[in-house]
């Protein structure tokens, strides 16, 4: 059976990940794809508890190590039990978030730096990358407007930080796709969610 | 304030830590030192939360990575919320378990490696030793009784592995001792508790 495809969506608070996830999966099986989608931290049993201590509590709950700690953990079983099974029987797994919001939020953002982070990866998850990695971007005025109405209806631990930590990670994730063009793909979230989407699959040319 | 001391008590299932770690804390509080008495995996809120990931559900409910990870978390958490501000204000923390019980397991029984376990403690907690580490060793058919007895009672995910893998944590302790004896100290589990609480005292000599 041919083997199937790892495609993750990165990008800041509000960028609208979620809803162009279920939109591109809709999109994939229109096409006759067996497509999986899941989110980062959890997409497994393990990774969902590992969720609950990383977005539950107050800011300080966890020190940078803890955390990114955590989130490789989260990692190695979401790999594991989802993402690998799903593509080895052929499936196409779209994935919110995976190892470029650890690089950017943690590696970055944190100040625990990239190559740490790799590390955490190495060790968990054998250094699993995705084929095809999806960047929505946003002007920042416009997702700082985003996340800011996101926060208003209740933040989790990230969501809750300042206009800086945010600006922080939108250079991060610029930086990761520029450093791997061949796997990236910057896509522009602007305009209504059918342009975006179709921009999405656009960028999954070659796959 | 002077500064206090960490000590970590390790060994295989069944050699007496707990019981000795009570009588040595007991001991040195006698001797009118403040002492605390914690353990791993936990020793702090965040950290006890991760014990109950790690302790409970089947042997195959982690992969080898996600648990050394998770290891690794609970102790940045330890040492960062409990062990560091205990010592900075001149206790004596006396540790059932730490670094060495995740470098014998996860990194010599388990396969990850030593140099991998290194390097997520020093992500996750700057690489902090302790002061002295006490092993408490017995004869190898001794331990496997006692581990044996321990298991009839109920194991966890730990006690439960068999005898070839409680002899191969045996073995990466005792490599572990003779690579850093400056800080190691191996004390004979042998004999009444009374007796094996006097040689952890005087295995404290220096400090």
């Amino acid at each position: 059976m041919a083997r199937g495809r790892f495609i993750s969506l990165e990008g800041g608070e509000g960028v609208g990940k979620s809803t162009q996830l279920r939109a591109l999966a809709a999109a994939l099986r229109a096409r006759g794809h067996d497509v999986i989608e899941t989110r980062e931290p959890g997409g497994s049993a393990g990774a969902e508890a590992i969720r609950s201590l990383l977005l539950d509590g107050d800011a300080g709950r966890w020190t940078a190590g803890a955390e990114a700690l955590l989130f490789a953990a989260a990692r190695a079983d979401h790999v594991a039990k989802t993402i690998l099974p799903a593509v080895a029987r052929g499936a196409w797994v779209l994935s919110d978030r995976f190892l470029d919001s650890s690089l950017a939020y943690q590696g970055g953002a944190d100040g625990i730096g990239e190559a740490a982070i790799r590390q955490l990866h190495q060790v968990g998850s054998d250094g699993l990358m995705p084929d095809r990695t999806l960047l929505l971007a946003l002007p920042a005025e416009e997702a700082a407007a985003r996340a800011a109405a996101r926060d208003r209806d209740g933040a989790d631990r990230f969501g809750g930080r300042d206009a800086a930590y945010h600006a922080r990670v939108a250079a991060a994730f610029a930086a990761l796709a520029a450093g791997d063009p061949a796997r990236f793909r910057i896509v522009d979230a602007t305009g209504t969610a059918d342009d975006v989407t179709a921009r999405l699959l656009a960028a999954l040319e070659g796959l």
